[in-house]
């Protein structure tokens, strides 16, 4: 048996659902916090897991580079290692490979790369992305593809996007199943209705437990997203867990749960948390704005994260103006609790059926 | 009533006791971990306080220049601020004008220098020293003093220490008595025996609700420190608390609590934890050396903090050379618990009379 999908309530297309794995169930719509290198940056996972989290992203291409695979599965594995007992879902590195590294080759086998951290060279492909993330000991594991450069031409779209289906072909015949485990393919297609319909036909006739929307939030906008989204839900089964990866901001998340969609990741929250901006009830706050000097309140008079209560504006905008450690770990947390609580409001609104 | 000490157990020199305040009480011999800038870098308040500790330092130095005092003041005082319910001590802003600010001038009435943040001009004399410690509401205030440079000849210790107590003096007349509040004066005098009987005399004269050791821990070396611990402590009142300021290294504190001394603070547990360096049973474990990479025991088997129960040698290694936040927080959180314990332990061992 691999990981199993149930819908527990519908709301037009909006949907709540569990997704049961080896390592405990997701309740969905999901966010998914991002553990780049095995830590939800400036955050205890006990934190992560109180705010509401069940499920946490891993790096495919940070863990390979350090401390690698190998070690993580000497020691135990992803979960063991950074000490997080629900599951954990990686990306295939290819993201991460067009965005961080340099000198990218691409061919049919697949990308070869030299490491940001140190140089070295590296070569990716489906198959070493399954074994990279079989030794990660992943509860979900992402099918290798090729992350579409945006802009691009229709031909290019196509061309890419035909790339990533002979790889999720490949992946799925190098990944290795188990109980409760799972494998996502994922659409690709830019913003082009047919290539998506032609990806998400392709994925279905490999078959996999779960299928992800790729190259979104490239900077497309969120109106050519939701676009997208609206003519390729459809072709996507009903019984399985739809993931739009790396989206995004609350409303594009809100937009993409009543399109369908059931899991999120993104940087944001723990980025924009390090960086000094808040989201809230009222909208973003950007804590270093000298009127917030004085201001005894909460971040969000609304939210009832540790952040919130224990601590006022004032204190954070000191703590931030002034590079403070802490200032990074409370706005974190403060994001991380705020997203789950969106998540979890959308999963209430869903069941009572008032998510319009 | 000021700040009440009552001395509950002696072994040998080395003493028990309970400070009161009006804010708690603190047991001693107490570890004050360093809150600079109104946090105790990269830790929560509430995993410090579950650490053990019951007072923490906040620095007038930093505060006065950043959040400022005024605005301290305004927010409630600096343990609302930072939300901690304990009592704070905060230091007079002698030490960090002479070791961080610019173009200092010093002279009879007080300290000129320009913040090492912008440049700006201050001048700080006891009297303002005073007001600003008033303002932040510290439950115990340092008076105000010279910090004696390290090597210095006999003439130049004896004109500093002169200088420090006509300081004192001030710092005592400027000074506002609050029920459970307390001043603490400050002997000075280097390492010569005759220089600090004559400052212990002189701050008994004016009278304070607490007697500090400063100007050691500046390259002196443990010998020459705990020499001068012998020729000082037995000048001081048995009845009041001791501080020995910036100390230090865990064999430096436990060599001064065999020697009379009941209070310490210093930085070398938080700041060792974010350059990956850790204080165990078995001595400091620098987190970086290679042979940990795959070590899955604790940092310290004989550790009960938050970090050693729940993560590996490994991990911790991997965070702090991917220099992720995490790494500094779980290391620091090792610190403070491991001087907390240490604590805990002198106490132990004055009260069953083993403490040899």
């Amino acid at each position: 048996m691999t990981v199993n999908y149930k819908v527990t309530a519908q709301c037009r297309q909006a949907r709540c659902g569990v997704l049961h794995t080896a390592h405990g169930d997701i309740q969905t719509p999901a966010f998914m916090p991002v553990g780049t290198a095995a830590t939800v940056k400036a955050m205890k996972l006990e934190d992560v897991k109180a705010s509401g989290a069940d499920i946490i992203l891993g790096n495919t291409y940070h863990l390979m580079l350090r401390p690698t695979a190998q070690r993580i599965a000497k020691l135990g594995g992803l979960r063991s290692f950074m000490n997080w007992n629900g599951p954990v879902l990686t990306d295939s590195g290819g993201f991460q490979v067009m965005s961080l590294s340099k000198i990218r080759q691409l061919d049919e086998t697949g990308v070869t790369f030299r490491s940001h951290i140190d140089g070295s060279k590296h070569h990716l492909t489906p198959e070493k992305s399954m074994e990279i993330q079989h030794l990660l000991d992943s509860t979900i594991t992402m099918a290798f593809d090729e992350c579409t450069p945006y802009p691009a031409t229709y031909e290019e779209v196509k061309t890419s996007m035909e790339l990533s289906m002979r790889w999720a072909k490949r992946s799925k015949d190098a990944y290795q199943k188990r109980n409760g485990y799972g494998l996502f393919g994922i659409v690709q297609g830019g913003v082009h209705a047919d290539l998506r319909q032609e990806s998400a036909k392709a994925l279905l006739d490999i078959g996999f437990d779960g299928y992800a929307i790729g190259g979104l939030a490239v900077g497309e906008g969120q109106k050519l997203m939701f676009d997208t989204l609206d003519v390729t839900v459809p072709y996507l089964p009903e019984h399985k867990p739809r993931y739009l990866m790396g989206v995004g901001k609350p409303d594009d998340i809100i937009g993409a749960v009543k399109r369908g969609v059931d899991m999120f990741d993104c940087v944001l929250p723990t980025r924009s948390g390090r960086n000094g901006q808040a989201f809230t009830s009222h909208g973003t706050v950007n804590i270093r704005n000298s009127k917030y000097a004085e201001d005894l309140n909460p971040l969000d008079q609304a939210c009832e994260c540790p952040t919130c209560s224990n601590h006022s504006l004032a204190y954070l905008h000191h703590l931030v103006k002034a590079k403070e450690i802490l200032g990074a770990m409370l706005m974190t947390q403060h994001n991380i609790y705020y997203y789950q609580k969106l998540m979890k409001d959308l999963r209430q609104q869903i069941h009572q059926g008032t998510l319009y």
